[in-house]
């Protein structure tokens, strides 16, 4: 295939979206902005579309790379950074919150007290520069450069000749700032804030630059390419806020309504989208209709929405997949291999232990239906076993739920187990906080699943009539292999056995080894690790059993480690004396390959239901 | 642990609930509504809570069964009967849906048109009203208790009494009605529909189905109790954006950036809320603020919100959770056991099969990341098996996205096979719309991914070296068990082996049977079947192949049936002769034992290889 001409694999998304370019770059409705010179020299035929995901995959067409001025979408950015500065209740007070149905340009301050009604029309958004913290005016706008940076994952720059040509008309602009100093709503001189309001919309951007900057804000204010942080997670969704009921103007009920998707258009030709969570769109056509939003920007959001499903109130139903999978103890053992009589008394014990695998984000109507499913099985339930291994993300409020479990089934004297949530941070830190001089005791956690059945099955097992003593010693008429021999086979097999003895974390068996040999382990356990960077067990065995005879029996090089997890006395076979062995006693060694074929019939069994449970 | 005083399982949700509800108890402000003598009667102490979960958990405290009107909570549901019977265009032209900012009595009538802002305000639900389809204002009104009903699970009536009061006291709706019929929002004589306004107001609730009605927006329309639609999925968006931003009046924008759940109150002190996807939330106290708003309504969702993290605009980032698992056909085979050669040639070969476990709600954010995985990886890929079992819902953009996957792999020559995909209709109607004649050819389906991996792997054998003419037979010296067997000792063991034919469909052997005998498989196919409802294949096996050696070591009963699929020729040996093999000829008998502990060995191996895939 590979010498063919195989066609390049284009995303179906980019074809699409070039498609959707196609189609709207035949609308020429509109006009290029004149207020200002520089505006009025845009191309009217330049078009961009980029769609970013909120996990940093970027799909672009047309002229993105064509820079203009980000104008009036700067405005959500700076509110973001004024609450960042001031928190929400300063801010709140300087500027509201309320759609207002009238134009951007429209000064729109309540009439008791001056407060421009939000931080979308120009008189809220220079009331919003005035809130920006620095020493200087040039400091100031520096930050908001270096804000705006961040999202756009680049640096960026102002244009100057586009901002001079702003200041130089901005009468407007300026006499809203002296009505907003009039009202107390500006401190100091208004005019270095204004002109920091001129700057902030003369910032160079382009198309895939609005694109990153929505994906941004999607991306819970985290640049979804450079990982950096552009804006504290936890005001987010106020600049959500603002832009879904005020971005779009006197159209902001409609666009809701049609589109359903928070957005702010500038007049350079500039439309960001923000669909949280999920993606960030960013169009450029300087074509603008009357209420000064571009033409074709408006029209790729509503296509987008509608061809792509993208409106915020079309959700589907959260909670149904939280669950992964569950399963109890009995049907999925811990990989420390028991006896024939420990895995019996196990196969009923183990039903207590209950094994969920939760999966994707844990929030409120996510972890609902885990607590409302344990409680449901709560009586049957002795332990409970909680794998976060595939849970993406946690918040406050799956934590507390979480919390309130583990007290409540420890109050009925039960057990919760959590296993990998180390990149859970959240959760022990408000476990901490919570159980206080509890957390050691109630919050117990082991790095997989496997550890965690073990130590179930240990205290299942501990009372249990087939418990052995913690140093207990198999003679070798005890090693299950040699089970049903008569003290007559017995004398012939035993002389061919070899003592070994190992200290702690020895290797006993190196992967990659030849197999010349098969181990009874006397004393001690054993376990068998597969040589990889972590710590990975498929096995732990004890006194009795034997170990090492699948390489011995198919001559395959030796798979895993096997190492000594405690001190530990064993036997060995040879191959050789084992093949003299069929020779000279052929019914012995008859016996001894039917109890091998036994033995992993038995693990075979073991693991083909095990599969099962993940069918 | 039975016997013993366990505590009662109370879900920590009720709990909370319970706080919560104590907490906003102790808050006495706000006035019962007294502008209708019925009104004021309520006891201003009531007060219940009531969530239900898009899934239909239902968690209340407090006094959630105490009937009371619903008011103007109303609104957004009689909205959505006119969207379902006039559409968006026409109900548009009737009444916008830009917030005002104005109070909930206001008129708000556009001046131009004569439109009222939005169906939130009194004028806009009147106009509403008017949309109503039915023969006679007894049926339009009927249709509107209908469908109530439908939403809140329960046949809901009319609370005569305040109708009555309210039909005496609504001169200022009256008012409204002529002026609406004035500019023709209204048609023929207004007082009618004015009625049917005051009784769709009058209808009696209890806290419990504002929260089930809620649920019923959350869940795209559908009643999560009952299951019965009370409105198309179309319109829950528009019924929710209309909510989300003229909901709570002049207070819209604050709840927005405040709460951010879609809500509407009434002044009988009901509030609902609705977070899309996820929960519905009903209040009921009485107490009023001046907005008109129930003041521990207000209280109780700001503080869910807050607690529970529910903001609309705080959503974790989709799309990372989406690929569930996923494996090549090299490291998980079908259960099509194949011969040592087969075998090794399929760990080559076989990695050009990809299998894709997908998870979730597939919808454009969540299916973009699979086909970027798929296609970076392409090169490698020859057949892509999609596994949709764990996907709970695809919608339109999902399915566009599949059906270009499908195209564009197919033009490259590659297969894209479906597995478990029945429960998603939409897929198969999609892709036989779009595929149109190419349908059959390019939209191939299998029941399980055994099947689909055996079909690939079919494909991948075909041309090999190893492969059998179709109807090829086996020679008993080719068994695999006696692969090194001298002709000597093939003498000594033929004898033992009784021929035994079967028809397709025929049961060679019986779950729970005992085991009396190994089987070598001549000529034909058999199948290894769980005896379930539903076919589950364990393993087929091919000429040459031995099968049902498991019970026969271990003693256990068969644990499932062995099925002809072909005509099926083999050979078996019973318990007895091969027991007294052992005494008459050790040496084969060793021989056949080694050779069955390594065959047992290598499926023991095949099957850890497989349950590390799902680790």
């Amino acid at each position: 295939m590979k010498n063919n001409a195989v066609p390049a694999f284009v995303s179906p998304i980019q074809d699409f979206l070039k498609d959707l370019h196609a189609q709207c770059a035949a609308d020429k409705d509109g006009q290029v902005a004149t207020y200002i010179p520089e505006l009025a020299k845009a191309n009217p035929n330049w078009f961009g579309v980029c769609i970013v995901t909120a996990n940093g995959a970027v799909y672009e067409v047309g002229d993105t790379r064509q820079e203009f001025t980000i104008q009036s979408i700067s405005k959500p950015f700076v509110y973001g950074l004024a609450l960042e500065d001031n928190g929400r209740t300063t801010t709140l007070d300087r500027v509201g919150v309320e759609p207002t149905g009238d134009a951007f340009n429209s000064i729109s301050l309540d009439p008791g007290t001056g407060r421009p009604r939000n931080p979308m029309i120009n008189a809220g958004a220079i009331a919003t520069a005035g809130l920006i913290a620095g020493k200087t005016p040039a400091s100031r706008f520096k930050r908001i450069l270096e804000t705006f940076s961040l999202y756009a994952g680049r640096e960026l720059s102002l244009d100057d000749t586009v901002y001079r040509s702003e200041s130089e008309t901005g009468h407007r602009n300026r006499a809203i700032g002296h009505m907003l100093r009039n009202f107390d709503k500006l401190t100091g001189d208004p005019a270095p804030t204004t002109e920091i309001y001129f700057k902030q919309c003369s910032i160079s951007v382009n198309c895939r630059d609005l694109g990153m900057m929505a994906a941004t804000l999607a991306n819970h204010g985290v640049n979804p390419l450079t990982g950096k942080q552009a804006l504290r997670g936890e005001y987010v969704e106020s600049v959500l806020s603002v832009m879904g009921t005020c971005g779009m103007y006197d159209y902001a009920g409609e666009w809701l309504y049609n589109v359903g998707i928070p957005a702010k258009s500038g007049v350079a030709g500039g439309v960001l989208a923000v669909l949280p969570g999920q993606i960030g769109i960013g169009v450029f056509s300087p074509r603008l209709d009357a209420h000064g939003n571009s033409v074709r920007g408006i029209r790729i959001c509503q296509e987008l929405s509608r061809r792509l499903d993208l409106h915020l109130f079309n959700r589907p139903v959260a909670g149904k997949s939280t669950i992964r999978a569950r399963f109890s103890g009995a049907e999925f053992n811990s990989s420390h291999v028991r006896t024939k009589e420990e895995g019996q008394d196990l196969r009923e014990l183990a039903k207590v232990i209950q094994v969920y695998q939760l999966q994707g984000h844990l929030e409120f109507a996510t972890t609902e239906p885990v607590l409302r499913d344990v409680l449901e099985r709560a009586d049957e339930i002795q332990f409970l076993i909680l794998d976060l291994k595939r849970v993406l993300s946690l918040n406050e409020s799956a934590g507390h739920l979480l919390h309130s479990l583990v007290g409540k089934l420890h109050d009925a004297k039960k057990t919760v187990l959590f296993t990998h949530c180390e990149h859970l941070p959240l959760l022990r830190r408000m476990m901490k906080k919570k159980l206080a001089d509890r957390f050691t005791e109630l919050f117990s956690t082991y790095p997989d699943n496997d550890l965690a059945l073990e130590a179930c099955e240990e205290q299942l097992l501990e009372h249990t009539r087939h418990a052995h003593a913690p140093n207990y010693k198999a003679k070798p008429a005890d090693y299950h292999l040699f089970q049903d021999f008569s003290d007559a086979e017995l004398k012939v097999v035993l002389p061919l056995l070899k003592p070994r003895a190992y200290k702690p974390g020895q290797t006993i068996i190196h992967a990659g080894d030849a197999a010349r040999e098969m181990f009874f382990l006397a004393r001690g356990h054993v376990s068998v690790l597969l040589p990889a960077e972590e710590r990975h067990r498929l096995a732990t065995f004890s006194p009795g059993m034997s170990f090492g005879e699948m390489a011995f029996l198919d001559g395959v090089p030796r798979s895993a480690n096997i190492v000594a997890d405690t001190d530990v006395e064993c036997d060995l076979i040879t191959l050789e004396d084992f093949q003299t062995l069929g020779k000279n006693h052929p019914a012995i060694k008859i016996k001894m390959l039917q109890m091998l074929c036994l033995d992993l019939t038995g693990k075979l069994r073991k693991a083909n239901r095990e599969l099962s449970v993940f069918e």
